[in-house]
């Protein structure tokens, strides 16, 4: 029932429940990615631009922009590769940086209603992003550790995610308006951080009604073959009731178990994108997909 | 907590809460594969054979033997099926037929304690099958329907599971020998298919404490890329907390879902079955996986 709404100048995108999953594109970001992080503080958004363009192209209904390139202006990063992006892409941005400066910077030359990426629940950040946050109107994305750090304990965890949308009242922000981001752990590092997730995704939708996002592929960190260890995870957390996710659609194990788990979720009317991602070109009208298959024998007892 | 204990002659197979999950091979079953049973009614089982040993080798920890034939002699075929497979492998059987006759020939073949597929909660079958189960000590899979049909409510699929389960205590069949199949339907066809499952899998896991297992391949019946679809519901289910499932092993999509599933629920300890099968032979030690990855910041708010 809860609706986070954000848009672009020209397009609105509803993160909510019980609608398609909102994968927000993660490539825009030079954390780990050297060559783009070089490109970017000599003023070269080239990649930028295709990361963009190809994430879109790939089904991503919004993008994250990340200007965290060490030693470099980031505000002035951010806000730059802010509207370069909107000058190519109508869709709603994920405007993501630890710096607050940054965040104003970008929310200063955004167009529409942004997601801003992110609070936590300390105190000193919570006084700073949140007042920015309801000048803009924006949305934000709440995260859900505090000055302790991360605690490997949901409830806690759970407590601190409350408490971050209790705070944002306070500065007229509604809870539609705050995406929980559990905090998703490498499942290699921690054999639990699956199971925590699921159930925090769960509590933060049933009791506090909250939508969720996450880093998606945080969970895969350092395992072989990662992509379908992302894929699984995300389709596992809609299972659970999380409503959007930063990830990356052009893998396509991340993006067809994101489909497949709206399908599965019945938030893919009649499978529509479903069958329509994955039309054989060369099979006959009316014989897609069904040809040669057979359907268990399960009726008819004798 | 709840266990089910399934034996070959020399090797047993448990299907419980919070382990890994237990692939049953499908692949042994005629229905829909005209050649398959035109070998079988000619007395030719070395598909059979080739299909037990491929099915296992790709991981299954148990197979699924059905031989119903239209116009054979189902309980001699059955009974010929059983002892080939066992004599080529040595994982536990599921033992499926419509016509107890054949499932009593092919439990009079068994060796070890076998899972009968199916029951029903019609009363005759109940009052046919659930003294053989009895008798040969095997356990049962339970699928909800009954007279009625299959409901498309699940409420009233979860009322026939339950009586099922009693009546299986009143001939001396314990809870734990009982896995329900909550009755997957095609999500093409009903588009609650997937989430009336997941709910019943949770209530079924929760209030009536029993493991359960369902024909996977139902669920992208008629769908394109079908197996994607059946991989991602399997995941999405044990995300439910469903124990067991007939599916094909053989299908990547499949099999992928499946270990990721059991790597995210904490059941896949160190991920050692996972990083096993995903192993690059090429990737010198240590440096596995975490190659040229990232992982996205989240810390150190500025």
């Amino acid at each position: 029932m809860t609706d986070t709404v954000v848009s672009s100048a020209t397009r609105e995108v509803v993160i909510g429940f019980d609608r398609p999953f909102v994968m927000i594109g993660e490539r825009i970001n030079p954390t780990g990615r050297k060559l783009l992080a070089e490109e970017m503080k000599n003023g070269d958004f080239s990649r930028v631009e295709a990361d963009a363009l190809a994430q879109v192209a790939a089904g991503a209904h919004m993008l994250d922009v990340n200007a965290g390139v060490p030693l470099a202006d980031e505000p002035a990063l951010l806000a730059r590769a802010v509207e370069l992006v909107q000058s190519v892409t109508d869709v709603p941005l994920s405007i993501d940086s630890s710096v607050v400066d940054a965040l104003e910077a970008g929310l200063a030359v955004y167009r529409g209603k942004a997601l801003v990426n992110s609070v936590t629940g300390e105190e000193e950040v919570m006084e700073r992003v949140l007042p920015l946050v309801a000048r803009h109107g924006a949305a934000v994305v709440a995260i859900s550790n505090d000055e302790t750090g991360i605690s490997e304990d949901p409830d806690v965890r759970f407590a601190v995610a409350k408490r971050i949308v209790e705070r944002a009242a306070d500065h007229g922000i509604p809870a539609a308006d705050v995406v929980v981001d559990p905090l998703v752990m490498p499942i290699g590092a921690m054999g639990t951080a699956g199971q925590q997730a699921f159930r925090l995704i769960r509590r933060l939708r049933e009791e506090l009604k909250v939508n969720t996002t996450c880093g998606a592929s945080n969970i895969s960190f350092g395992l072989p073959n990662r992509h379908v260890v992302t894929g699984t995870f995300l389709a596992m957390a809609i299972g659970a009731g999380m409503t959007s996710a930063i990830c990356n659609p052009l893998h396509t194990e991340v993006k067809n178990a994101v489909m497949a788990a709206d399908v599965l979720m019945g938030a893919d009317r009649d499978c529509a994108a479903w069958i329509g991602a994955n039309r054989d070109p060369d099979a006959p009208a009316g014989a897609r997909g069904a040809r040669g298959e057979r359907r268990r024998r399960r009726a008819g007892r004798a």
